[in-house]
Formats: C-alpha cells, structure tokens, sequence
C-alpha cells in the first residue's frame, strides 16, 4: 500500500526531517532542504509544489505505518492496539518538538494541511477497512466509517504532541483501538444484536 | 448549562451573527459590530479580547444547543439521534455560507479557534455525560471520552459545512449518534461483555 518514492524524493524527505529536529515547521526553507538533500532546484519542484508537500508526504507515509497492522478483520476488532500504533505513540511522545501544537506550528498552512492529512487519513484507512472487511455489509457506508475513524486517528494524532509522558501515550492508544474497535462493530450490520446500528 | 450572557453581549452576538449572513468571518471588523449592536467600545472589550472571542461564545451555544437533550443515559445510548441534533445538523445545511471549510475562512484566526472550541466541546460533553452517568464505572476516564466525542462531533460539525443536502446531513447525524453509543458503550465498565473495553 505503500507510494513508492524515487530516490530523489527519499532524500528529500529524510532531509526535511532532520531539518525539524532542528527547528520548527515555519523557520525551515526549500532551499535548505535542496541543499541538505542534495538534490536540484527542479527536481524538488517535480515532485513537490511547496514545503507542506513534503510534510503530508512525511504524514502519509506515518499513515501508512501506523496502519499497516490492521489488515485483517481481528486487527480492527481486537481490543489491544496493534505493536505499530504503539511505537508511533512512543515514538510522537520522544521527539523534542515542543508542546505547541502542531497548528500553531504549521501556520497559515494549517488548514490546507488539515484537510489534506484528514482526506490521506481517511483514504488510507477506508483501503485498510475495504481488505479487512471485504464482502462486509455495513450500517452506515464504509466511507462513512473511514471519516469518522480518521477523526479519531487525527485526535490521537495531534493530542500526542501535548502527551505528558509514555503512560499517558499508552493510554490513549488503548482508548482509540477500543473506541474504533466500537465504532466497527456499530457498523457492521452482522454485529450480534444490540452493538449494532439501525441500518438506513 | 448555558452560561447567561449580559444584554450588551446578547446584542453584540447577534449583531456579529447578522453579519456573518452578510459577509466573511474575515471581513468583519470589529468596529461593524459595535456600531450594529450599539454598544460602547468599552463594552465591547470589557467582554471580549477580539472578535474571535465572539465566534468562541456564538458556538459555546450551539454546542450548549446540540447536546443539550443528551441528559440521560438513555439519551446517549439510544440508536436514534436526538431532535436538536437533527436541528442544528438541518440549519447549518440551510446556511448559504459558501462551501469553503470553517479552516479557509478563520484564516490565521483557526488554530486558536480550532483548540478553543475543542476544548469547550470537550468540557460542554464531559459536564452532560457527568449528569447522564453520575456514578458510573468507566474503562477509561471520562475525560478520554468526552474528548474522542469532541472529536467526533467537530468533524461532524465541519463536515456539515459541505454535507451536499439535507440527507447527507440527516445520514452524517445518524452516523454520529450511532458511533458515540458505540463509544460510551465501550468505555462502560458494566456493558454486557464483549461490547466493554478492558479495564486499565
């Protein structure tokens, strides 16, 4: 499910990262980033319009990692998180970055970066519903579900910036596999009885 | 609940409301509204800071209006959306706002905004869900909960903004109550098996 990146975009990322380890979002210019990646002007504009293309590129590729364990139907329906989205939660809670939340650090490019990383969220995760659950009749339609799935997955995502240490991370990754492991079972139509929804 | 507003702000809300029909979020100055509302400029500002504050308290109420019927545990538990859900859902449809998202048009002004009315709706959620389930033994703490609801429910909010039509909001309304049931299921420590969530 993963995009595949040409070498060129790799760098480009990988120095685009190194570069928000070393200051914020808003301070970090293209050029710095062409010069670090070593790479042409043009090849950057190829592939990319501005910055904020690298950071929902970096975002989808977070995407991808943090769901990429839920693949089959006990993925979604189990009641603990999946190893990965742990490691994305430690991982999130380690960085340095601040406790300013990542809409003030994006800026003026917030709400177009919103609206992206929630569309790429909510596209990722409608794929990932579509194998676990192929063939599945819903309540609501599967679409649907993804949207407000990736709600949760964006909440999480940017309450972590603000998470107080490891224990407070943990717990939020357990409440959003069990709160979207609820909302599945809402969904499915063949769910037993009273956990699911009145199909409309 | 609602938090009772002096006449002077009464009246400049309303002024900053009738506006908002006529123009931009962005467009609006200040000094349009007091003149609207005639109010002091002292007044203005012995109440609010700029007129983001305004947009803050003017949400503060259709949050107090949405949830205002979510009073008892049946409330939240039941399949069907309530009334005023389906109300606020219908007008803000109705609105001939454009089709920009609430983000575009906040401007500079949305990453405050954005955790400011997470926050309101997180603290309107968690003060019914303390009245509708005084008592109740949760899997997770009630804040974790009004907070994933919040989430929820203000991407339902802003996806309303482009629901196409009055079925596309009534589904997203429907959707909506059927996923907080779920969720509140799963955070009750005394929900019939499966549907609960381990205790942490």
């Amino acid at each position: 499910m993963t995009r595949v990146l040409k070498r060129s975009q790799r760098r480009l990322l990988s120095a685009f990262r190194q570069l928000l380890n070393e200051k914020e979002y808003y301070d970090i210019r293209v050029a710095e980033i062409i010069s670090l990646a070593d790479v042409g002007k043009t090849t950057f504009y190829r592939h990319y319009e501005r910055k904020l293309d690298l950071f929902i590129e970096m975002h989808r590729e977070i995407f991808d990692t943090m769901l990429q364990e839920l693949v089959c139907r006990d993925d979604w329906l189990s009641k603990e998180p999946r190893p990965m989205l742990i490691a994305v939660a430690m991982k999130a809670v380690s960085k340095t970055g601040g406790r300013r939340s990542i809409a003030y650090k994006l800026g003026s490019d917030w709400p177009h970066a919103q609206r992206q990383l929630s569309e790429n969220l909510t596209a990722t995760i409608n794929r990932q519903l579509g194998t676990a659950f192929s063939g599945a009749k819903w309540t609501t339609n599967q679409e649907q579900l993804a949207g407000a799935l990736a709600a949760l997955y964006m909440d999480f995502l940017i309450r972590l910036n603000s998470a107080a240490n490891e224990k407070a991370a943990l717990i939020s990754a357990r409440s959003l596999q069990c709160f979207s492991r609820a909302m599945v079972l809402a969904a499915l139509e063949e769910a037993s009885g009273d956990a699911a929804c009145p199909t409309y």
